[in-house]
């Protein structure tokens, strides 16, 4: 096959890209049948930014929140996914994350490498508007599933309310109405029994 | 649990949404251990349009195409998805769409209603830059997994060159270059056995 370099280049790239399907989450769908991958999260999270974007006070562009989504867990081809409550995974999460960016976005054409690299970084540095909506929608995206599955990976691994409140404070930097929507889906998660409280429970909510 | 009315009208949706991960198509993920299902395609198209927007010769605003991409294959949660070889299904395609996209829309927001059935619209329309794009992404993806198997869906439906040229000339609408590379695509199909050429073969190559 002939193709102008960067075409073929760019068309490898999102054969590569296609093995984010089979990387899975700790989060089940809805119906509980099976594991979540990344790829379908990665779509999830921009249809809950395009529903979304109007909660975030001081306002965020929106395409830049979609982009950013579209690539942000593309390192996962290779690192794999972390389950967010897992500490002792996540203390080479970046390391595994950053020689997986390394390889991956160097098989694509140096334009794109540096805008994906670059939407990547951000993503992870969560230090603009953007960013911060971005990693919103990541951590309360699961928080729904997991609701809805009457506790799904949260019972399954122990993870009690405190730690659901611990570790999802960030929702908050992005959207305070978001935030207040999640600490009521852990409270009603609590006096449903989708959640054991833990013993700094009491703590974590008085921190709002 | 107590939210804005808004703001759990669209949360409701998104998990309405999340079934979206269920719904299956004819093409395989390019390890060939299962069907794609058409979340995981959305999020592909995304990728692809970030790559491949610069194909297009006159432009194209690819936030538009990135939020008509998320949106464009929701009402398959009732419809389910069209194999787009498939003639007999084709014919009550639209009207089973559109039945879906009428349930579906109308779970959200007055304004979020209007914007998702204004981007499904336009999508299934084809009359815009943006729209054209989206649809030749939406026809070059399959293709490039169905290559990648060998055949794939193409050789387990009977799927002839022919047909595939035929059914993907859209492409050409959008970007002379993608479709160029499609089409040696095709070509080279045929030449490594993945594609039987079909009577009107020749002549479908003549138009270019």
């Amino acid at each position: 096959m002939r193709a102008p370099d960067n075409l073929q280049t760019c068309i490898n790239f999102v054969l590569e890209a296609d093995r984010l399907k089979n990387v899975n989450r700790q989060t089940y769908v809805t119906d509980g049948s099976r594991h979540e991958n990344s790829a379908e999260h990665s779509w999830h999270l921009c249809l809950m930014a395009m529903l979304l974007v109007e909660y975030v006070p001081d306002g965020v562009s929106l395409p830049h929140v979609l982009e950013m989504l579209t690539v942000h867990d593309l390192v996962e081809i290779d690192a794999g996914d972390t389950f967010c409550y897992d500490e002792e995974a996540a203390r080479d999460k970046a390391e595994r994350e950053a020689l997986a960016a390394a390889r991956l976005f160097s098989l694509l054409p140096d334009e794109q490498a540096e805008r994906f690299r670059a939407l990547w970084s951000e993503f992870e540095a969560r230090e603009t508007p953007e960013a911060r909506f971005a990693n919103a929608l990541d951590r309360l995206q699961p928080m729904l599933l997991n609701y809805r599955r009457e506790g799904g990976a949260w019972r399954e691994h122990g993870v009690t309310a405190e730690h659901v409140l611990r570790r999802n404070r960030v929702i908050a930097d992005a959207s305070p109405a978001l935030w207040q929507f999640a600490k009521e889906m852990v409270m009603d998660s609590v006096s449903r029994g989708y959640l054991e409280p833990g013993s700094g429970y009491a703590e974590e909510l008085a921190r709002g």
